[in-house]
C-alpha cells in the first residue's frame, strides 16, 4: 500500500498511473538474498527503457548531498553527462561485485565494448545483515535483471531486504508525479533505497510521526545510514539540467526527516528517458526544455522522492536478522496519528 | 516575536540565549532605505567577532543549492577556506556597490592591503522596490556597519526591507541552537535573507500553513525569489567541514516549503568563530572536531535555518511599495491554525 | 607582433585569419588609465557577436584552476550555463565598480530588466599601479565598450596596462586556432589577461627562455599574480562541454610556465557563439557536437591559450609606475635564444 | 634509468634520495599478468606508511581533470578528506574486482569493519591486452600487496604491463622533489600510470621529442588513453590543501604533451603522510601549513609528475600483445635529440 491509498497526500502534483518508476517505462528487478540467521541483503536493478543501454545512452547527472557513500560511476557521469548501463543498488561492500557483473552484462551484449562505466549505488544493511560475509555474487545481479518488470515489488526486497529507515524497516520505495509545461505533460519518478534516519526524525506529510512513535519497540541503530535516490523524467533535459533536477530530491528527503547526518551517505542519480546521446562525430539537433520551464519538474522531483521514502516504509515488512529485528512501520498507528493531526484525506 | 514565544517548536535542540547570530558574538547592522513610493531596500551587515576581519580570518565555506544568484566572493572562499571581511546582504543589482564599499572599508582599516575578497549576497526585492534605480550607495554599507549590534532587529529591515517570502512579507530572520559534543557545548546560528516561495508551499513546523492561508489577500509574485543563508558556529571546523555544515541549511529551508525553484537563487555561507587562520608561513597547531562528531551540528544547522526563516516571517511588517503590497503573515491566524493541527506547545 | 610573425610556432593547428578573438566576431575594447606616477590600470571589454547580450544569451561555462581570484558571476554561469552580458576585465579591487557599470549598461539596453549577472574577471596590477586608489569608474567601462572593435590592440592596454608576466611586462594577449570536425571547420580563440609567473618559469614553445633571461634586469614581484582566460568557439557546445573546453586553457597555461602558485588566481570563462539560449518555456531543438568529437577543440583551446600568453608578452611595452618598472620581453634576445634552441621556423 | 641519469633535468627542485614514492615511505607492489598472446595487464598497489590504513587514515583529496574515467572511492574522499585503504591501480574493467579485493583485505585486518571505501584507479590497456577477458582476480591484488617494497620496479610492470603513452610503451613511473618551507624540508612524490597521448605531442623537458620521432615505427592507438596520478607529501596539509596540490599534477602532465583529450580520463589522488585523522569524538590539535606557504609544494607536485611520466616511458620495455606491439621509447635516439636541442646536462 502506498501513501495515496491511505489518504496521505504528499505534495500538490498528481502521481502517474503506476505511481512509480514504471511510469517512465523503467523496469525494476530484485534479487533477494536471505540465508540462515544473518544474511538479509540483495540486489535491485533499474532497466532504462532502451534495448541496449550501452548503445542507447541517456542523459544523466549526479548530486552528492553527503558523500559518505561509495557510488560507482559518478565521476564519468559528471564528465560525460550520460549513463551507459542499467543502474543497480546493493549493500555497501558489494557494489564492486555488482559493478563487475554489470560490466560482464554489457560485454555480453556488445561484442566491441572495451570500456564501460557501470553505475551502482549502495546503503549499509549491516544492522540486519552480516555484511562482512560479502555473499552477493554475479548471479544475483543477473537474476535481478531477469526479474525486472514494470509491475515491481517495493519494500523489503532486493537491495532493500536488510535496510532500515527511522529505526523501522526500510528498503525500496518509488513514486511519480505528472506536471504540465507549455501544454505538454511530463512525468518525474523517484526510486529510493531508504536506510537512514533516527526514529524521532520521521515526518510524514509534515506530521511528527517519529516523535509520536518514539516509544514503539525496536529502536537501535548501527549509525551507518544512507539513502540512494534515483530520479528519472521523460522531459528532455541536458546533463546540467538533470543535475538541477536531482538536487531537488534532497528537498523531498529533508521533508521526511532526513538530516544527512555524518554517517548517512545521501546521493542522487538523475536521468532523462527523452532521447539518446548521439554517438557519431557530427553536430546533432537535440530537444531541450529551457531552464525557466523547470520549476514544476523541480517540485515534482521533491514530491516524488518524499513520497518514495514514505512508500518504502509503508511497504516494508518486519525482518529479523543478524541478531536484530526491524519492525515495519505500524500502519494502523500511523493512520490514527495522521487523523489526529488532521492529515488524512478521504476520497 | 520569534517562533518559541508563540509556542511553535522547530526541531529538538534548545536555542541559545538570544536565539540569533548574536549568540556567537556576531553583530548585525542594518541600513534601511525607504524613499517615496518605490524604494524599499537596504543593506545588512554581519560583523564577525574579531577586531579586524582582514587580519583575523575565519574558516569558511560555501554551498550553492541553486546558483541563479549573484553572491560575491564565493570562488575565493571555496579555494582558500576563509572569509576576510564583514559579510553583507543587499538587493540583486547592488551587490557590486556594496562589495566596493567593503573594499574601501578594509582599505581604511589595513594600510598594507592590496587585495581583498568581500563576501556579499543578495535577493531580488523588485516586487516592492524599483531595483533599476540602484539607489544603494557606499554610505548605506558604512551606516549598517556603524549600527551593528548584538541586539539587532529582524524582519523588514536592512536588506530585508523589500523582500517577500511565500507571498507574505519576508526579510531578515535569525535563530540559534546549542548542542553538546564530547562534553563541550557548541552553538550553531543561522541568519537568512528570506525572499522565496509560493504561498501554498509555506510549511511551519510541518503544518501546511500556506494551504490554509491560500486565500489570504496579497498574493502575487515577480518570479524572482531567492534566499541567502549564513550559518555560523563556534565549533572548531575546517573549511571542508563547514561546507558540510552549510549544506544542512538546505534541509531547514526544505522543511519550510523551499523547493529551490528555477528562479530562486539559494546559497549558503558558513563560518566558524572558533579560531583564526594563521598568516605566517610555518606549520601551525589548530583545533578541529573529527567528522564523526558533527551530526548534532548538522541537525542544529538545519533547525536554526528552518526557524530563522519562520522568524523572518513572524517579525516582518506589512510593506507597500512599487505599486505592490506585501502583508505580514497574520500571527493570530497562524496561531489558530497551529492549534488546530495540534502544534502549539504551552510553556 | 605575434608569435607566428617571429617564426615561433605554438602547437599544430593553424590560427585563424586575425589570430585573435576577432575570428569569432568578438569585438574587444580598452580603456587605458594612466595618471601621474602611480596609476597604470584600465578596463578591457569583450563584446560577444550579438546585438543585445541580455536577450541573446550564449552558452557558457567556467573553470577555476586556482580560486585565489575574485571573478564576478561565476556562480550563475555554473548553474544556468550562459552569459547574459559583455565580459569585462580589470584590476582586482575594481571588479565591483565595473560589474556595476555592466548592470547599468544592461539596464539601459533592456527596459524590463530587473535581474542580470555580469561576468567580470581581474588580475592584481599593484606592482605598477596604486591599486588602493580605486580609480576605475563607470565611464571607463563605457569607454571600453565604445572603443570595441575587431582590430583591437593587445599588450599594455586596457586591463593589461599595469600587468606583469614572468617579471616582464604582461597584459592582454589573444590567439586563435582552426580545426576540422566531421567536415566542418570550427574556430577556437583565447584572450588572456596575463599577470603571473616567475622569471625562471617562462617557457616559450618548450624553450626555457626564463632561465636564459634570468639575469635580465627588472626582476621583482608583488607575489600577487593571476591570469584570467577567456576561451570562445563557434562550435555548438553545451555548458557541460564548454566547461571541458575551458579546462584545456590550463594545459596551454602550464606549457608557458604557469604553475598556479598559491597567490595566482587562475580562472577561465568559456562560451560558444554558435547559437543563443531559448527564452520561452517550450522544448527547443538545439545543435550540439557529441563529446567524442571534441578532442581537436580541446587541443585548439590549449594551443590558443598558450600562444595568447606569449602574444601578451610580445606585444607589451615597457611600463614604469608606482615606483617600479616592468621591461618588455626583449624580442631580439628572444629570437636569438629560440634560434639557439632550434625553435625558429622560417617561412 | 630515470631522467636525471640521462642528464635530463625536469624542473628546478632537487629530487629525493630514491626519486620516487619511496621517499615518503610508500611501498609499491606489482602483480604482472602475462598470459598467452593476448593478456598483458596487472595490478599495482601503493601502501601508505602506516600499519593499518583503515585505522590510521591519511588526509587526502582528489582532482578530476577529465572524468572519462572510472576511479573508485572519489566521492567519499571528496566528502571526508581521507583515505582508509591501500591505493590500487589496474585496467579499466578490473577496478571493481580489485576494489572487492581491497575490501576483503581490510575485512581481514579489521574484525569490526562494516564499511570501507577503497580507492582504485585505472587506465585502459586494451591495445595490448584483451581487456574483455577480465582476467584480474583477488589473488593478483594480494600478490601485489605481498610484493610491495620501497625499492620497486617501474615501467611495464603491474598495472603498467599493457599501457601505452604517446604511442610508445608506457606504464608506471615515479619521481620526487624536495623543497624547503620555513626552515623545514618537505618531500612531494608522484606516481603515475601513464597511458595517454599522441606521438606528436610528446614533449620532454620542453623538447618536441614526439615530432622528432613521429616516423619511428609502432604508431597506432585505440583512442582510449588515460593517466592516473597519485601525489603524496609529508607536508601537513588539510584535504582542501591537498586538492590544491593534486591539481598541480595537471601542470606537469600538460608539460609532457598531455592535452586531456576527450577519451583520456585524467585523474589525481593526493594524500599526506604527515599525520593520521583522529577517530574519537573530541576536538583535536592538528598541524597544518598555511596556504601562503604552499607554492613550493605546488611546483614540486608539477615537477614530480612531469618527471614521473617521462620516467614511465624511460623504464618501459617493448611489449607485444593482443595483435599489437608497443616499442619502448628509443633512449639513444632520445639522448641524441635532447643534445641537439641543447637540453642534456652533464654532471
Amino acid at each position: 500500500m502506498k501513501a495515496p491509498e491511505l489518504g496521505i497526500r504528499v505534495g500538490l502534483h498528481p502521481h502517474g498511473k503506476r505511481n512509480s518508476m514504471a511510469d517512465l517505462g523503467v523496469k525494476v528487478g530484485h534479487s533477494t538474498i536471505i540465508e540462515g540467521d544473518d544474511i538479509r541483503t540483495g540486489v535491485t536493478v533499474l532497466l532504462p527503457p532502451v534495448k541496449n543501454p550501452y548503445r542507447e545512452r541517456l542523459f544523466s547527472a549526479t548530486f552528492v548531498m553527503n558523500g559518505f557513500s561509495k557510488p560507482i560511476g559518478f565521476v564519468q557521469v559528471d564528465e560525460l553527462g550520460y549513463i551507459e548501463t542499467p543502474l543497480a543498488l546493493t549493500n555497501t561492500l558489494s557494489v564492486y561485485t555488482v559493478a563487475s557483473a554489470v560490466v560482464r552484462h554489457m560485454i555480453e551484449l556488445n561484442p566491441d565494448l572495451k570500456s564501460v562505466s557501470p553505475v551502482v549505488m549502495e546503503c549499509n544493511d549491516s544492522y540486519l545483515n552480516d555484511i562482512r560475509k560479502m555473499v552477493v555474487r554475479d548471479d544475483h545481479y543477473f537474476e535481478a535483471v531477469k526479474n525486472a518488470k514494470l509491475d515491481f515489488e517495493e519494500g523489503s526486497v532486493g537491495a532493500g531486504t536488510g535496510m532500515s529507515a527511522f529505526e523501522f524497516k526500510g528498503g525500496i520505495g518509488s513514486s511519480s508525479r505528472v506536471v504540465e509545461i507549455g501544454g505538454e505533460e511530463y512525468t518525474v519518478a523517484s526510486l529510493v533505497l531508504a536506510n537512514f534516519g533516527r526514529r524521532e526524525d520521521l515526518t510524514i506529510a509534515g506530521v511528527p510521526v517519529g516523535l509520536e512513535l518514539k516509544d514503539y519497540p525496536g529502536r537501535g541503530t548501527s549509525g551507518r545510514g544512507s539513502v540512494s535516490m534515483v530520479v528519472a523524467t521523460n522531459a528532455p533535459l541536458t546533463a546540467r539540467q538533470l543535475r538541477r533536477l536531482g538536487k531537488r530530491a534532497v528537498v523531498g528527503l529533508s521533508r521526511t526527516g532526513g538530516y544527512a547526518y555524518h554517517g548517512s551517505g545521501d546521493v542522487v542519480l538523475a536521468f532523462s528517458t527523452a532521447q539518446t546521446v548521439p554517438l557519431d562525430k557530427e553536430a546533432h539537433l537535440l530537444s531541450f526544455l529551457p531552464d525557466n520551464a523547470l520549476s514544476p519538474l523541480f517540485r515534482a522531483a521533491a514530491e516524488a522522492t518524499e513520497e518514495a521514502i514514505i512508500n518504502a516504509l509503508l511497504q516494508a515488512r518486519t525482518v529479523e536478522g543478524n541478531g536484530h529485528v526491524r519492525y515495519a512501520l505500524p500502519v494502523d498507528r500511523l493512520v490514527e496519528i495522521m487523523e489526529r493531526y488532521g492529515r488524512v484525506e478521504r476520497a
